[in-house]
């Protein structure tokens, strides 16, 4: 076994399908549909279909496949629910697309300990669901109805970071069928451990380059007794940051602080019927006690009050809370509203609080001298923000431009002590920024790699690469 | 370069200890005394003595001093503040001890962006001092006055985990020298971020066989507005471990949740003074803002109200707070008072909450079927609790039988779905659960090792150790 250039990677045949299907019995196609609805997702990065699609219903199921494909040298791409941004399902050297929907199975609520045990197909709202008839909720909420195993892999985050962290945070242990097909538990239920490597925090994020992660055991929360919810508008991006700036240095329980800025909150006005100021406006909400949600509204109060405020309201009652939010949740459509031809080319830059405002007015001034249109939408209280660049896709210039601004906004971020990447991850899309961002850690990643999957089958080309085999970095994208 | 089994590692000759002083000058030293002080710490462990002790005052000198050592195939075994509990520090096979308390400088404190960035050897109390002058604070807390590398080593947490998290949880970056001396840092200062294998948290717990740890961003927490400590005491251990169970599903932040059983509280009154009932022993600290710790006192009112409690007393008042907390601080003197000839033999279970009381109950039932004396201390928000046995370090029998206990402690907090260590890691005395912990998961922990330090340099023989050069299992262990 030695690790494999791509362009040695071996092609899908008859007598593999054979085997594939003794496996999964009809569970398998080559239809063009599937192999194209399961290239062509939500990101603007160029997809690449699969050879085949296979559909395994167990842990022993993936092993089984995984060590076909090991034997066969042929690249293994996981697949959740498709949602990733930055083109980490796409088949860059062929191979077998290993989609995980039909491991769906909650396997267990503890609900004393405050642990769920999923299988990695498991959709976000399939568990909110589940976990209603309790008093728990979990509470990593990207912007899709993504799979666990998804945002595991791709160390997901999104707007309650601000309280509850990310993915990472929430993870007590996984269940991953290595690249050998071997399968491995990376840690216990207990709440904390020392001992050994943290192999639960190595899978995460690695975006199925080092194994497929089958199952998932999570950490749940007490729902909060209360909850308040409240949109400020200012007149003044500097305004509406400072606010956010005070409220993380008080002792109120925010578990979302959203930024939209006025080119998105006129899209939601035009799109949804509304008429808040169109100017940089926050979402806010705050979990606690009654009693805290009271006193938290007092100090939110003060906070707002010494800013230029445009427009406050807030709210704990439920309906009032829902209609508050009606805006922020359609913020993707109105921004699509905004250009009928377009798609968004999304960046996800994420800094430390004090460079926030500077790394905001400068991406949009980026934008404006592009001539783009790009709403700007950011889980702010983690210094992360993204811009929804509107682009034709077809208009090679206008996409060109648009890489560039998308390029300027992720290199300054990492030379503000930060990362490119918030939440989205690397896939193919952000190759190009990872010997920046890390450095001689890049090396240390590739070691890990070479390690752990000696062939090079598991989503190759992907996070971590390797020079001969380093797909085409895109125009506009640094070099490594 | 390849993997050296341990019978080949080289010895520290004149040549490399005059390359050294080139290196550090005059902070080199083979005295008998440092090399003992470097060597007996507070483990019961067997420790064996370094060849030679350095100091460096800086991380490009822990990069020429490794870059030395891997050229000779010199063992590194990174010191901190020599606190760690299972052997982690022990020159099994010789080499160089590098002690880092040189590296002691807090380099930057980003207050608005809670973190601070700090070299290896500061010790927690260096940090704590540092941050008064803020409104913030490092809430990691274990026993002992320890350096933030070696607490980042070993994955430390302490008592403050319930509501904070472990040092896992509190880390934003490394700086790290690798084993081939070459400097890496695994991350910025961006709360989160999706780009790449999470080397921060591989390097975390990895007790220096992965590198040596020279620096550390960390997550900084607001100081909360008010605090509220509380003891009460129960005639039956089910009522007190029902009132933990009860408040970590309650909205009450609990920061602290410490449990002491009747054998410590009798020797914590006789060793103060103090009266209070000889019987288990809660010590609960609540943080929030006034009103948060105003609710939160009636809520464990009444949670308290509702078991048959002895003694019940809380203040949120700072002199009668330190007076509560005056027993709780004397523990491990109180233990030691107990049995004149003794030492501690700290075992260090932790399993998921539902699984608790049977392991404390079994556990305690052990110790007295072995005739031994063990205190119990435990931070049970976290499911994590210490039975201290008391031994004669010279009484082989007695030796045997506490680690024949022990060794049923951590079998039996593994079949419970939880580990044989949640705080002071595995080092050499519990290197014989690895297997049953990890299985396979252990054999990758062995590749990671071999992918990055392929000479075996670093802090060889402990944490993951290959067939060839296990270390001996002691008596009363499990083997691998």
């Amino acid at each position: 076994m030695h690790f494999l250039p791509n362009d040695q990677m071996k092609r899908i045949t008859s007598p593999i399908l054979e085997t594939l299907a003794g496996i999964v019995g009809d569970r398998v196609s080559q239809s063009d549909e599937e192999l194209m609805t399961h290239a062509s997702v939500l990101t603007y990065h160029d997809q690449k279909r699969a050879e085949v699609i296979v559909y395994p219903n167990s842990t022993e199921e993936v092993s089984e496949i995984v060590q076909l494909c090991a034997s066969e040298s042929i690249p293994v791409i996981p697949y959740g629910a498709g949602s990733s941004l930055e083109g980490q399902i796409t088949a860059i050297y062929g191979g077998l697309c290993m989609d995980l929907r039909l491991m769906n199975k909650i396997k267990e609520i503890y609900e004393e300990d405050q642990c769920a045990i999923v299988q990695a197909g498991v959709r976000r709202s399939r568990l909110d669901q589940a976990l209603e008839r309790t008093a728990l909720f979990f509470p990593i909420g990207p912007g899709f109805d993504a799979s666990i195993g998804g945002m595991v892999s791709t160390r997901a985050s999104g707007i309650n970071a601000v309280r509850y962290g990310t993915m990472r945070e929430n993870l007590l242990s996984l269940e991953v069928v290595l690249p050998d097909g071997k399968i491995i538990t990376t840690g216990t239920r207990a709440r904390k451990s020392s001992t050994g490597y943290d192999l639960t925090h190595l899978f995460t994020g690695a975006e199925g380059t080092l194994g497929v992660i089958t199952e998932a055991a999570l950490k749940l929360h007490f729902r909060p007794g209360a909850v308040l919810n409240a949109v400020c508008s200012f007149a003044r991006m500097e305004d509406a940051v400072g606010v956010v700036r005070n409220i993380l240095s008080s002792d109120i329980n925010a578990a979302q602080i959203e930024l939209l800025d006025e080119v998105m909150m006129a899209a939601i006005n035009s799109y949804s019927g509304l008429d808040y100021p169109p100017s940089p406006t926050l979402f806010l909400e705050f979990h606690g006690s009654a009693l805290d949600i009271e006193e938290g509204k007092g100090r939110l109060d003060d906070i707002v009050s010494s800013y230029k405020c445009l427009f406050f309201e807030c709210s704990s009652n439920p309906i009032q809370r829902e209609k508050l939010w009606q805006a922020r949740v359609n913020a993707l459509p109105a921004s699509l509203s905004l250009r009928k031809d377009a798609v968004v080319m999304t960046t996800d830059a994420c800094v430390p609080v004090s460079r926030l405002l500077e790394n905001i007015v400068a991406a949009k001034k980026d934008v404006a001298e592009a001539g783009l249109i790009a709403p700007l939408i950011g889980h702010v209280g983690d210094g992360n923000f993204h811009l929804g660049i509107l682009v034709n896709p077809s208009n090679k210039e206008e996409m060109a431009r648009a890489k560039g601004v998308a390029h300027k906004i992720s290199l300054r971020a990492i030379e503000s002590d930060g990362t490119c990447s918030g939440e989205h991850g690397i896939g193919t899309g952000k190759l190009g920024y990872m010997k920046k961002e890390h450095g001689h850690s890049l090396s240390v990643m590739r070691q890990i790699k070479r390690a752990l999957d000696p062939q090079n089958i598991m989503n190759p080309g992907k996070l971590v690469v390797f020079e001969y085999e380093r797909p085409n970095i895109q125009p506009g994208r640094c070099s490594e």
